[in-house]
């Protein structure tokens, strides 16, 4: 997996308009009814992480659930980060909406 | 629930060495196996704030796990986060160790 140039990332951010580019990583901030419903979607994030075996930066307080995705081993973005992004997509926009 | 001085604090958190006290809250990191293994924990804990009613600042990178404690409406440390912490052991000690 090769790092993406910060345009590449910019260019393919336009059909992820949750998510924004910095630190050399895309981040992004779903909010949702309670931290039930909140902890309900990391657990189906986490079956995704493990299926695509990459792991997101994230943290939760209370309904709120902050992840960032980059790629350690070149310190950057690649195509694993869009994939993952993909993932949590699908499973958070049906309950975020 | 009222705020604890720093000095309750200290002195419960002889009972618990993994947690440190700084910034109004108590924090620990937890490392596991894998993130399988850490996210089975998260969700164990995830169980106990549910029926406590009281839930904590936690973030996870792949088998590392920190969490932070502290009670929003005062500002600080009370028993709620020491009641949680104990749980929060009872299920991380066995795993870790």
């Amino acid at each position: 997996m090769s790092k993406l140039s910060s345009q590449d990332i910019e260019k393919r951010l336009l059909r992820f308009p949750d998510w924004e580019y910095f630190d050399n990583a895309i981040h992004a901030e779903f909010e949702f009814e309670n931290f039930k419903d909140c902890f309900s979607a990391m657990s189906r994030i986490a079956f995704e992480c493990e299926a695509l075996n990459h792991h997101p930066n994230w943290s939760n307080v209370y309904n709120v659930l902050t992840i960032s995705l980059s790629t350690h081993d070149v310190d950057g973005v690649t195509e694993k980060d869009f994939n993952l992004a993909e993932a949590i997509e699908a499973i958070v926009e049906p309950i975020d909406e």
